[in-house]
Order: structure tokens, then sequence, then C-alpha cells
């Protein structure tokens, strides 16, 4: 049931933002080899001209698979559509990601924290990571925990070589200043959250139904 | 005469700022090679209990080389101290560095970009080179360029495996707010910017005395 949701929200993603002689950006998750199957299809039915960048090794490794036509970011600086997984958003479009791009998926909130439990990921240079987690402990609460690896002994090592904080806060905050915050902290590489950069948000439901949500507007 | 400066500012940064029982932040580049020296000559002729913890290889290796005791960020995640070369310094202490630590010398301005004529640098994971570059001097003008090394054919590698953009800005900036803001483009892992982070700062002058800058009083 869960697969068969996210595929319905990788599909609705890919289905309402890809057009034509664009520029997709692909980031990384369960999601997204939803969204990389469904563009493979339409490319070859439609035979659409799509120049595919992606911002983690299993994007590209899932271009590669599908036949698409791989680019970089060197290249191809300039976005036309990002599609990411989500792993919860809130009511305002602030979501929990793994890399900041774009667009759809997972667990549907009001207030952030009250589905995604394993908290917001925090990337960090190895060298710096006791010193984030008690620096983010210190002033935002909360405990921001080492994600250790399962394929592996010791901690998760990210495509970019960094090791990942699971900081499960306590309350809910303004995220866009402590999105802030974290990132000015020495050390912070990047944060899972993705504060007002979501443009739509798309949610497989059980009932086999997408739900669409938009960013407010101000 | 340039290295008979950096000596005294050296010098008077470990001299002014390291007592007995202290976790020393030691950073990189050429003048922390003649603080590193006068720590330990303190070390061996006061007896000192100083535990010294590197930000960079470089430090790693002078530590070691010099007999000091070795420690890291895990074991000891808050610095009594911390003492690091900037290349350029304004008014307010702004600061051109290279990893954000404390302290002192090099280049004295009272507008950043006097004197330092190589940019900022800001350290960035390899795969958002161009983007993060483009995104930079759109919205702050000037050129972001990827720094190339000397020793080896292609770009500089970061002790975190990361690349280097050397940013020359073409007129002064808030510096605090286009930190924040070039911290926040996805990809970039640190600035060379360090607002408001050092206490003091130590300039080795050409007629052999010591200057010292301190923090404007708010």
């Amino acid at each position: 049931m869960a697969e068969e949701a996210k595929k319905l929200a990788g599909y609705a993603a890919v289905d309402n933002h890809v057009q034509n002689n664009q520029v997709v950006g692909v980031g990384s998750g369960s999601t997204i080899v939803y969204a990389v199957d469904r563009l493979a299809e339409r490319v070859r039915q439609e035979k659409l001209n799509i120049v595919c960048v992606p911002t983690s090794f299993q994007a590209r490794q899932l271009i590669l698979q599908h036949g698409l036509t791989l680019s970089d970011l060197d290249r191809h600086p300039e976005l036309d559509v990002a599609i990411d997984g989500a792993d919860e958003v809130d009511a305002i479009l602030t979501s929990v990601f793994h890399w900041k791009m774009c667009l759809n998926v997972e667990k549907d909130s009001s207030v952030l924290g009250q589905q995604w439990k394993k908290g917001v990921p925090i990337e960090v240079i190895p060298m710096a990571y006791v010193p984030v987690s008690r620096t983010i402990a210190k002033r935002f609460g909360g405990e921001a925990v080492l994600r250790m690896a399962i394929s592996k002994a010791g901690p998760v090592v990210t495509d970019n070589s960094n090791f990942i904080l699971d900081w499960k806060f306590e309350h809910t905050h303004n995220w866009k200043e402590v999105n802030i915050a974290i990132k000015m902290i020495p050390g912070v590489v990047e944060t899972g959250l993705f504060v007002g950069m979501a443009e739509r948000v798309y949610f497989g439901m059980e009932d086999g139904n997408v739900g669409v949500r938009d960013p407010p507007v101000n």
C-alpha cells in the first residue's frame, strides 16, 4: 500500500511537471524510483527530448539503467524542474528532505514531526560531528545522533564523504530561522529541511488518489 | 620581512591567549607554523598541560612533529582558545579565513578587499561548483572561480574532499548578510568569511611591533 502510494505520487509529479525540451533534476529516495520509471516511459512513448541531472549516486544509476540522457550540474547548472522525495511535509510546505531539490511525497502533516520520527537529517563534515551535535542540542533542544550504517560497520557516509546527524527535535520551531541557524554552524554541509523551496507536493493516498499541496499565498 | 611579521603575530597570539590546562584549537596557514613553534616552546619551558585540537591536516602534522598532545573534536568538542591565520581583517574584525576558528594576522584593512586580492574562499561540494559559482556571480556580482591545484592536475581538493571557489567580489558588502546568503546556497560547505567570531587579531608589522585589533563595542 505504501509502495502504491509512492508510485502514484512519483507518477503525478512527472506527469504534471515534465514537458518536452526540459532539463530535469532527479533527487533520491524510494519515490524517485517510480518517478524515473514514469519519466522513461513518457520519454519513450512521447519521444521527449529530456536531459536528466542527478543529485545523488542513486539517481545517476537510475537514469543510466533507464537509458535516459545523463548530464550534470556542470553542463546544465539550471534545472527547469526538479523532482525529489520528501519524508514529511507540513502545512506551509516545509519538508524533511535528503537533498535540496523540489517536489513530491511521503508523509503529510500540519506540523513537522507528526509523522516522521527519524528526525531532521543534517549532513556534517566527519571531523565536526560531535561539536555540531552538541551545539544543536544546546541551542534547540532534542538530540542529534550520528546515523549508523546497516550494510557496513560504523557511520553512514554520504555520497559527498560526509556523516549524517539525525536531529530528533522536541517541539515545533520556526523552521526557516532554525534552518539558517543550523546551516551557519561550522561543519554543517546541508540540512534536510526544505523551507519554502517546493512548488508543489504530491501525496499518494490510501484510497488510490493523489493529494496535492501548494505553498500558502503570502 | 613578511615571514618575520607572521612570526611576531603567531607568537603574540600564543603568548597572550594560551594558559595552562587549556584545550587549544589549531587552524591552518603560514602563520600557524610559527604559532605551533611557540606553543611547543612554551609547553616545554613552562611545563604546560595543553591539549591540541587540529582543524586541518596541516595542523595535525605540526602538532605531531612538535610532540604536542594531539586530540580531536570528538574528545574535546569545546575549545578554550582557537588560533588561526586570516588573510585579511577589516575594521570590524570580519576576516577572510580558510576555516572558522579564532585569532591572528595577515593583512590589515579598514574595508575587506583592500589587501587580499585572491578573493573569499568558498568550500563547495564538487558536484555543485558550477551552480554555486553562477548563483554567487548573479546575486552578488564579481566572479567565483574554481581554484586549481599547482602540485597536481585539476582543482584543489580540500581536506574534506571538496572544491574551493575564490570569489573576487567587486565592492564591499554587508558581510554578515552575504555570508549567511552564500552559506544557504545548496552545495556550499563553508565560506572563508569570518564575521564577528574573532576575539582579537594580531598583526605583525614591518617595524617589528605587533598590532592588535579588537571587535568594536556594540
